[in-house]
């Protein structure tokens, strides 16, 4: 199957719509970018695009992107109360399938390349794409935002770009480019009014706390339905997926005779994420994502049989 | 999304390769007919193939191999112990994804036209495509076979083709066209060697015993391991899914203190219904098909939005 990457780039403006509508339309101009979603906050005075397509489709889309956003958006007179290095301030890279986190590291590196050297923006490379250790950690590359990183990457080496620079784009700033896997936002409900129990199991399964691979999780009031949920972030649900924080919710909700309620999705999940949960659910013994009738009929097409 | 539909010609060679293999070469040379699978039967002396793609791509895929199978197909010669009227002898269209029961009555009903017009060959329409309510019954039409019914037609109006006749085609016979849902082959196996468990499984949920609807089963032995099996058909996957017969089947197995082993697919099933089985697992209260990427990116190409 023909490889999906998706890209979300942030961007700072969150106000003028003329302004983040022609972004948007720099970046679906690029041939087979497919814009998913978008997302703005005037107190942020950020937005957020989801696009996504071909690794050649999202690596144009995102230049694009960039050099809309560095043309309608000046850093000197930007205000907002979320932190910003660039115009184009973030542009993670997000295999969705038929393409590997490693794959979206080198696109990472592509596109920093192609906006230095056409569009004269220095970039700063993050998480999985980061050439320094230190900058795995986007907070680390974005202190002290583009008012002191300015002056900083002209007197101290560690806060140079990546790439370009040693100075920052005198209005755009830089970009910090990136790749991560995808994150699926999943939420599940329990039949209790018992916020603690919420906050236990959330504690008991996230990672920071010793419990699954790969789960961020919180214990929420959800007041207008008199239950309580499990909010989590699934970063690598390769590693943990939608069965095993469901299953494992269930098992420790039981111990205390809560059942789950139901569950939610927030936000989109790669295909595989579903056809995973299925077939454990299911037990299934044979499956394999070539068993979809579909999925059989794009690869056959595609001479992949 | 694009509508995808399957066709599952059945027809009268399945001993001389190089005759098969020009029937399926007819099929595949319609544009944008893909082949899934092919099976064939010496005995029997009978081939299945099974293709998938747009309605107007299987319709012309089905004629071009209902050409190529009275090419090269004389029925007054052929010999096999499975009954058949015709050269291709039974023709069904079902639908896969973004097309209904219905839409597959209508393509059947055009194919039958086209292979009458172009093809002289008369064609009778069975299952959800019959004219005639007798003819609901696959059996009811191929009574006698080609060799009783080519007499037949002549002086009995009963048994006359629905489209062309009266008389059969002199070496192809006619053509059974019909429409039905897609089949889900599913097995779960039980963790005991007692036969009775499946059996009586099998016996509670089938439709024919007032079971849930839409379901075929029996209760086999599955001697090299030890475990028995309910084997299924799943004849209407909307209606009775694969989350319904597995929670069904868990229930009931537990009620005897007996575990599901596992479970395994037959051939393919259609995308819908691994979605539908994940999101009733997960209890997932907001799930649509648009929530997976891969859907919303392709029908946001498609301008579906």
């Amino acid at each position: 199957m023909q490889p999906i990457i998706e890209c979300v780039p942030n961007f700072s403006e969150g106000r003028d719509a003329s302004k983040i509508d022609a972004i948007e339309t720099a970046i679906a101009s690029a041939d087979g970018a497919v814009i998913l979603h978008r997302s703005s906050d005037p107190d942020h005075n950020r937005s957020v695009i989801t696009f996504a397509g071909s690794p050649e489709s999202v690596l144009e889309g995102a230049v694009r992107g960039t050099a809309a956003a560095a043309k309608l958006i000046d850093l000197r007179i930007h205000k907002g109360v979320h932190p910003r290095l660039g115009a184009l301030d973030v542009l993670p890279f997000v295999p969705v399938r038929g393409a590997t986190l490693e794959d979206c590291v080198a696109l990472a590196h592509r596109a920093g390349e192609k906006i230095w050297r056409e569009l004269s923006i220095p970039v700063y490379f993050y998480e999985a794409a980061a050439w320094q250790p230190m900058r795995q950690r986007l907070e680390n590359v974005r202190r002290g935002e583009f008012e002191e990183i300015r002056e900083a990457a002209l007197i101290d080496e560690s806060r140079q770009p990546d790439i370009g620079g040693p100075g920052l784009h005198s209005t755009a700033g830089a970009v910090i480019v990136g790749a991560r896997r995808f994150l699926i936002a999943f939420n599940i409900n329990l039949r209790t009014s018992d916020l603690q129990v919420a906050k236990d199991i959330a504690r008991a399964i996230r990672t920071s706390s010793g419990g699954l691979p790969a789960v961020k999780a919180l214990g929420l009031p959800l007041m207008s339905r008199n239950l309580v949920q499990v909010s989590m972030n699934l970063t690598d649900f390769e590693q943990t997926g939608l069965y095993a924080v469901y299953n494992e919710i269930a098992r420790r909700a039981a111990t205390r005779g809560v059942e789950i309620a139901g569950s939610e999705l927030i936000g989109l999940m790669p295909r595989s994420a579903i056809e995973q949960a299925a077939a454990a659910f299911l037990k299934l013994e044979n499956f394999d994502t070539q068993r979809i009738v579909e999925n059989r009929i794009e690869s056959l097409a595609e001479g992949e049989q």
